[in-house]
C-alpha cells in the first residue's frame, strides 16, 4: 500500500472524488470575468453582518451548506471538515463551521490552504477514514486589509504589484465514489524563502514556492508540462507569474502553455483596478469550485494540476521586519472518465 | 479498509508508530514539577534571538531536529510535517520549519493542535502517505500574551482563572515500524460553543468540547473510562477540569479515576504562581513529549487517551464581542506490548 511517489507526492491508489462544489463571493468579484460562474453573489460586503469578520464566517457557512446540498447529502453525514481562512487563529472557520456539528481539522497555509485543505480531505476518502469530507476556505477584503495591511479608512495608495483578496468562500465535498472529478495526487509543498519582505508583492514571495512544487510534481510523476491540460497557481498575479516562469526556465521547464492563475482569472485587472490581481485564500477556492471543477466535469480538461499558493506572514512577522517565505500545495485533478 | 468507527471516530488498521520525542521549554517550565523529564531547559525567554517570536520558532526547530536525531534519522527522511503554534497566521512554524525543506501542512487548532497534528500524522503513516512524519507545536508566553491579551509591561492582574502560556516546544516521529508506543485510533473533535466569552478563563471555554469528545469516543470505541489508564487533557486547568467532570456527570460518565491535565502537570500552581494551571500548544505537546510517552514506552500505562484542548478565539474575534468556542482533538496511544 506504498502511495508515496518521488520526494513530495502521493499517487492515491483509490482515488477521492470531488462530489460537489459551491461558491459564494462578494461584489466586486460579482462584477469580474466569472461572474456567470458564481453560485451566489453578495452585494453587501458585510453581508448583513455586524462586521466583516462575522460576514465572512456566513459566507464560508454558505458556501458549504451549498456543497453538501448539491451533492445530494446532509450535513450530519460529512466525516471531517478540512477549513481555513487568512484572519488571525482561523476564526472565520471556527465561527463560520461550528453550526454544522460536525468534526473540524482547521489549517493555515496562507492563500495555498485551499490546496492544503483537498490534498488532506483526498487522503482521508482514499485511506479509508471518511466517507464523504469537505474542503473550505475563504477571505475577505475587509478582513485581510485590517489584518495584514492599513485600515481601509487610511486610503492608502497600492503599489502595481498588490493583489486584492477576493472576498469569496468556495467550498467541495468529497468521497468515495460518484463524482466527475478525481483527485489522483497531490504534491505537498515545502516552505520556500527568497528572503522578501514586500507584503504588496506577494506574487514574487510565492513565485519561489511555485516553481519548487511544479518543478517537484513533474520529477515525482515523471510527467511534462504537456501531461495537464492546465497548470494553475492561486495567486500570484502578474508579477509572480512572470517570477515564475524564469525561474522555470532556469531549470529547463516551459509551462506558458499550460499556464493559469486564479488571480489572474477572477478579475480583470485593468477595469477593474485590482494591479496584479486577486488572492486570498477565497481566490484559489472559488476560483476552483467555479471554473476549474466544471471544465473538468465536462471533459474539456482531462488533467489539471492545481495548485494555490500562500505567503507566509503575519502583521508582527512583518513588522519585526522577517521576510515572506512561501508555499504551494498542489493537487492533482482529473475528469473521471480519464481514470484507469 | 473501512477504519471509521461510530460517528467521529478512526479506529487504525495498521497503527502508526511513535518513534521518539523531544521536549524543549522555557526557565519557569524547568522550575515546575516536570524539570527532570524535559530535554532541554533555556534559561533565556529570548533564547539569544532578537525576539520572543524568532525565539519560538529556534525552540520548535530545535525541537524537532532533537526528535529526528533520536529517531535515528535524518531531516531529510520525514515525508511531511504537520505543525502549529499560537501565533497569528501560524509563523512560528513559517519560520521553525522552513530550514528542513520538507513538505509542511501548518495547522490551526489553538492548544488543541498537537492532537490534531498527531492525528493527521498517525493518519499519513497508517495510510501508507509517509514512510516518517513529525507532528509538533510550539507555544511562548512573551509571544501568546502579545497576541492575545495586554503587553506584558502593562503588568495586568491576572484572575485565578486564567492560565499561564507554556513557553515550550514538543515534536514526535512517527513511522510504520519500530517504536514502544502505537497510535491505535483517532476521536476528531467539533467545534463546542456554549456561549462563555472570557479569555482569562479558556479552561471554560475548552470543558465542553472536552467533554464532547471523550464522551463520543467512548461511545465510537465501545469503552468505559476503566479501559484507558489515563484520559489526559491538554490544558483545561483547574477549572476547566471541576466543569468537564460535571458535564460528563451529566451524562454518567466518571473520569475521575483516570483523569490528569497537561496543564495542572507542568506547574506547580501554588508555588509557581500560575492559577489555573499552564496552556498553549506548547504545554500538551512537552507534556506529552517528555512525560506521557515515556510511561507507555516502559508499560506503567498501557493505553491513554490523549486529547489537546484548544480555545478559539483571536483578538479582534475577542474585542468584537464574540464567544470563545472550544475544540478537542484525541488521539488514543498504546503501550506497543500491548497491540494484537
Amino acid at each position: 500500500m506504498n502511495q508515496m511517489l518521488g520526494k513530495q507526492s502521493i499517487c492515491f491508489e483509490q482515488p477521492a472524488y470531488v462530489l460537489s462544489s459551491a461558491s459564494v463571493v462578494g461584489k466586486k468579484e460579482g462584477e469580474g470575468p466569472l461572474k456567470d460562474y458564481f453560485d451566489k453573489i453578495h452585494e453587501d460586503p458585510a453581508l448583513g453582518e455586524e462586521n466583516w469578520e462575522t460576514a465572512e464566517s456566513a459566507m464560508q457557512k454558505e458556501a458549504l451548506e451549498l456543497a453538501v446540498q448539491k451533492a445530494g447529502l446532509q450535513n450530519s453525514q460529512l466525516r471531517l471538515i478540512f477549513s481555513g481562512d487568512l484572519q488571525a487563529q482561523s476564526v472565520a472557520s471556527s465561527f463560520g463551521l461550528q453550526g454544522f456539528e460536525r468534526p473540524v481539522y482547521q489549517l493555515y497555509g496562507a492563500c495555498s490552504t485551499m490546496g492544503e485543505a483537498l490534498g488532506l480531505a483526498a487522503m482521508s476518502v482514499s485511506g479509508g477514514y471518511a466517507d464523504y469530507t469537505a474542503a473550505v476556505t475563504s477571505s475577505h477584503f475587509g478582513t485581510a486589509e485590517k489584518e495584514f495591511r492599513f485600515p481601509l479608512e487610511y486610503g492608502n495608495q497600492r503599489p502595481l504589484s498588490a493583489t486584492w483578496t477576493v472576498t469569496g468562500s468556495g467550498a467541495c465535498v468529497l468521497g468515495k465514489e460518484g463524482g466527475k472529478v478525481v483527485v489522483t495526487g497531490i504534491t505537498s509543498g515545502k516552505i520556500v524563502d527568497y528572503g522578501f519582505k514586500d507584503s504588496l508583492n506577494m506574487g514574487a514571495c510565492m513565485a519561489p514556492a511555485a516553481c519548487d512544487t511544479i518543478y517537484q510534481n513533474l520529477q515525482d510523476f515523471g510527467r511534462k508540462p504537456g501531461d495537464y491540460d492546465r497548470i494553475i497557481t492561486g495567486d500570484l498575479g502578474q508579477v509572480g507569474q512572470k517570477i515564475l516562469f524564469d525561474l522555470l526556465k532556469e531549470k529547463n521547464v516551459d509551462i506558458s502553455s499550460q499556464y493559469m492563475d486564479c488571480g489572474l482569472l477572477i478579475f480583470d485587472n485593468e477595469k477593474q483596478d485590482t494591479h496584479s490581481g486577486g488572492s486570498g485564500c477565497g481566490c484559489s477556492a472559488t476560483v476552483f469550485s467555479s471554473y476549474i471543477l466544471p471544465k473538468l466535469e465536462d471533459g474539456t480538461w482531462k488533467r489539471v494540476l492545481f495548485l494555490p499558493t500562500g505567503a507566509l506572514l503575519s502583521k508582527v512577522s512583518f513588522n519585526e521586519g522577517r521576510t515572506i517565505p512561501g508555499v504551494a500545495q498542489a493537487v492533482v485533478v482529473e475528469s473521471a472518465q480519464e481514470e484507469k
